[in-house]
């Protein structure tokens, strides 16, 4: 069976960008001259084959189809096929992936996506709530005191700062601990399901460990950046069914593979095909209009990725986060509507004084009841 | 202690570069509003730390500092503070980093580096040669054919092709014993010292296995994509006292990081530091000239981050590859000098029919004597 990747590439004209196909064919595949490729099976099946070049806005849309048996099973040999060689040629971007039944049956995908999720914390309708507990620095006391705080002012999910890791100012099982135990305390006063979300990073071989450590200390859900730990490490962890919790994915470290838009990939693969391929739930990403640069036009296209039909997997939800305020929320809704998760952290934490009431108000905000 | 990451920043004036660079201090650690952070500690520790700001050309060079304590001695979180949700914004770019001894005492680099290899080799001058077995495809049989004549023509290094993971036609464990019995039957008959280099690849766990099972089966190093598997995965296996083979890394998947001039990382930086922090011996980059865009500056700019003095960290070799030929090796001596590793597959393999003599004119081109 064979696969397919769409690629954006830029080309003078349409003989260009052929050859430019035909290149990125044989440097995903057999990376030798396309002169001496042998015939038979490696020339029939494992060379790319170009399906398609058709002219699109300022470049040219490419598709290639490649063999599964390229893959070999494999994870990261599929992303290696993706976009390994060629994503180091200028002006080729890789668009969507289009996979087939043998493929995703290897990687099963989210574990909850958007219902799974709705249906763990309550909410059936609306947005979501998420906010994270920081700076690095504070003492485990301090961070548990905030999630606390957060829970009872009713943000559904509760997570790390994505920095904080292991430092000795809050230590990583007595943080996360702490942080479990606040916030069960406050969804004893207050009925809710509030979950904490601790931030699992570590070694390849740690960071298994510790996701299974918060699992069993009864986090509702655990953060990992892909980017750092590795995209095969969070595909194996989302897989594995004695873990079996949520994913939420944090962008970190991640800017240079979608920032240019001539290379790297999509948004719409990189925050949302590649994120439900391995199998995340929630999926976090810089909001247009705050401190960072993602236009509109941009976090559309990452909805569609979340969202869009892909194989047997299920949707997942969009977290846009970083530089949101109270007042730019409701224009938000216009866009993602009610399927989204938002993340408000440094505009609550101003609050302090009141936090709980400016989660309340940041839940009118977004049109969130009950 | 401190360390300092220095970036280029894109900015219309030194006021507005001022104030990006106390962004990124801000953004790199505490994360929250800078007139919320919590005074003490975290103002006077965690805090990034604006160093300097100096106009370079097109832009300004930003030197942030940053606490040991954020790191919590997790290698992920290192990577994290030098360009974790920075890398997310526009125009920055990560220029070099100087860490301090606490720090390199964590990370114990590269375990052979250039003298290392060189010694394993028995070639204590002159440029080092490795060409690579392909296309995916072809049988265990084909395949170990292939690395016999390398090294019956005297290439030092013999690795995998990239792609080459676990397919049915050349499985992992079948293909490294055939490929590391062909080359030391080889080496039998030439007296020479060439070794095979598996490309190690997997799920997090099962990447462990294979580079314990290749240094079972007598492979002389082994081959790893560290923006595929992982940075802290490579880390970890350098440091490993059980593993303790060199490591060659390959840049697949990892272009989006240099590609675009005004983000992501240094070449310097990406495939010169970094990849000594992690321990890689060899680092393979698409050479200048050849199908792929990186200019001759970019590449002594990988030189320079391959052997400039950095903390206790012993220099490694630069291995440059893709589209190289006989014909343009002579010109590579220019810019490499002797310390280098040449990698050529396709070209040589374009002359099937007396690969052995290829191997010894390329010898011979590029001034190996012995």
């Amino acid at each position: 069976m064979r696969f397919a990747v769409t690629y954006r590439v830029v080309a003078a004209d349409l003989v260009e960008a052929r050859a430019r196909a035909n290149d990125i064919a044989v440097e995903q595949t057999v990376e030798i001259p396309r002169e001496i490729v042998p015939g038979g099976y490696v020339e029939d099946e494992i060379l790319g084959r170009v399906e398609a070049v058709e002219p699109v806005k300022d470049a040219f849309s490419v598709t290639v189809s490649y063999a599964n048996a390229d893959v070999g099973g494999d994870f990261l040999q599929l992303l290696n096929v993706v976009f390994g060689n060629s994503s180091i040629k200028t002006g080729m971007r890789v668009v969507s992936v289009d996979l087939n039944d043998e493929l995703t049956g290897l990687f099963p995908g989210p574990r909850f996506g958007r219902s799974g999720l709705r249906a763990m914390l309550g909410v059936p309708k609306g947005p979501l709530l998420m906010s994270a507990i920081k700076p690095v620095g504070l003492s485990t006391a301090e961070l548990a005191r905030t999630a606390h705080r957060f829970a009872l002012g009713g943000m559904d999910m509760i997570k790390d700062d994505h920095g904080l890791v292991d430092q000795a100012s809050a230590p990583f099982k007595e943080r996360v601990a702490a942080c479990v135990d606040a916030v069960h305390k406050a969804n004893a006063k207050t009925g809710g399901k509030s979950i904490f979300i601790p931030n699992i990073t570590g070694t390849a071989k740690g960071f298994f460990e510790r996701a299974l450590f918060a699992k069993t200390a009864g986090a509702g859900a655990v953060m990992v950046a892909p980017a750092l730990q590795g995209h095969a490490a969070v595909q194996e962890l989302a897989a594995d069914p004695e873990f079996g919790l949520p994913i939420v994915s944090h962008p970190a470290f991640s800017g240079a593979n979608v920032i240019a838009p001539a290379n790297g990939f999509s948004h719409r693969f990189y925050f949302g095909q590649l994120q439900r391929l391995m199998g995340v739930d929630a999926v976090v990403y810089p909001n247009f209009g705050g401190r960072f640069g993602f236009s509109i036009g941009e976090c559309q296209d990452i909805i569609k990725g979340c969202t869009d039909d892909f194989g047997p997997y299920a949707p997942i939800l969009p977290t846009p986060g970083g530089g949101m305020s109270i007042e730019s929320a409701p224009g938000m809704a216009e866009i993602y509507g009610e399927d989204v998760i938002y993340l408000i952290g440094g505009a609550l934490l101003r609050e302090w004084d009141d936090l709980e009431g400016a989660c309340r108000r940041l839940a009118n905000a977004v049109g969130r009841t009950g």
